[in-house]
């Protein structure tokens, strides 16, 4: 056993330090509309993607992928295949609702220098994983947690990030070469931001309200 | 339209504001022994529960609840379903395996004076959902995002965080009455900590290593 195996004094954090990751939390915003075209540093990207990699994982099992895409012409094929599905949806909602959903921009795929999609291998850890034993989804939500790192992270670079969940599985799978045993998660659009909503978008147009959180916490036991 | 409706200048972090987001993010722990069993005080658990209520959520949907659960019977049963669950992983693993993971310490329910059980409303947005229309998780995928908003707040507080997923869902949900509509996402300990160790537990305890990031990232397409 090496001196690593011991835990360490936890680092406190400052007031300042605690206001900055409260800072991040509260003013992340599911951006589709601000992005700057200016291209995002190696650097940087480099830090949001080591932020990701270090999310909590179910048996350590680490199981997520990065696919970065940053040629226009490769984003134009993702954003017709966008636009297809989000057609399909469109036809979902009616009435007033329609027509608010279609004045909604929903994605920054052309205009986000940077898109990274999120994949999660299932297999990585074989078959009996420690901690999936008795929930099989528990590598999907380990790859949900490195997603929510990159968007508080890039929050702190100036980086605006926005998650694109509008489409066919099938169409993204065929235009990034995707195996069928490796699991989409997410498609995020990228990139810097000198404006963000003050509150969540969806709220500020009138699409849904903010829950009070007090109706959403129980004691002991569900209520209803 | 209200002055809300316009984005505002995105608040840039110093140096120090974003060293503190990556602190948070770096040195963030799946906590299972290092519990202190001093309480919580309210003010904390409230900061805690809204930084989970700031997590991004599809449509806007909050699909989230949270509930508390302090009462030590109470915890002492739900650690009997753990340790119940616990037994089946046990012999899921053989040899050399088996043994290491009976040596591992998972949770944190006795120790720890709050848990948490976090949970995903399918229906609370109707039936059709912006941005859920394509993919039937995302609402999943939000409430994953509050557990990891939860957890890094948790780290800024000086708080330790431990998701234990080892249960049959049936016997969480008798325990905490929760109905067959609501989805079970994560059950969560909590408590101040002094100590944490410096890489993941399962890395220091040789379980799993660490991956090479740049493995795990491609351009443009899947590679094999």
């Amino acid at each position: 056993m090496n001196t690593h195996a011991l835990p360490a004094a936890a680092a406190p954090f400052t007031a300042a330090e605690r206001d900055a990751v409260y800072k991040a939390i509260h003013t992340r915003r599911d951006v589709r509309d601000q992005f700057l075209t200016d291209p995002l540093p190696d650097a940087v990207v480099m830090r949001l993607l080591e932020a990701a990699h270090h999310a909590p994982s179910v048996g350590f099992m680490q199981p997520w992928n990065f696919i970065l895409i940053r040629d226009p012409a490769q984003r134009e094929l993702i954003w017709r295949a966008f636009a297809a599905a989000n057609d399909e949806a469109t036809r979902m909602f009616s009435g007033a609702r329609q027509s608010t959903y279609r004045s909604l921009k929903l994605e920054g795929i052309r205009k986000a220098p940077l898109n990274i999609c999120v994949t999660c291998d299932r297999e990585r850890g074989g078959k009996v994983v420690l901690g999936r034993t008795h929930n099989a989804n528990m590598d999907v939500y380990s790859t949900v947690c490195a997603i929510q790192n990159l968007w508080l992270a890039s929050r702190a670079e100036g980086v605006g990030l926005g998650w694109v969940s509008i489409f066919r599985d099938a169409d993204l799978r065929t235009l990034l070469g995707i195996p069928d045993r490796i699991e989409i998660v997410g498609y995020l659009c990228l990139g810097y931001v000198d404006d963000l909503y003050t509150r969540p978008e969806l709220e500020v147009k009138g699409w849904n309200k903010r829950l009070p959180l007090e109706d959403l916490v129980f004691e002991g036991k569900w209520q209803d």
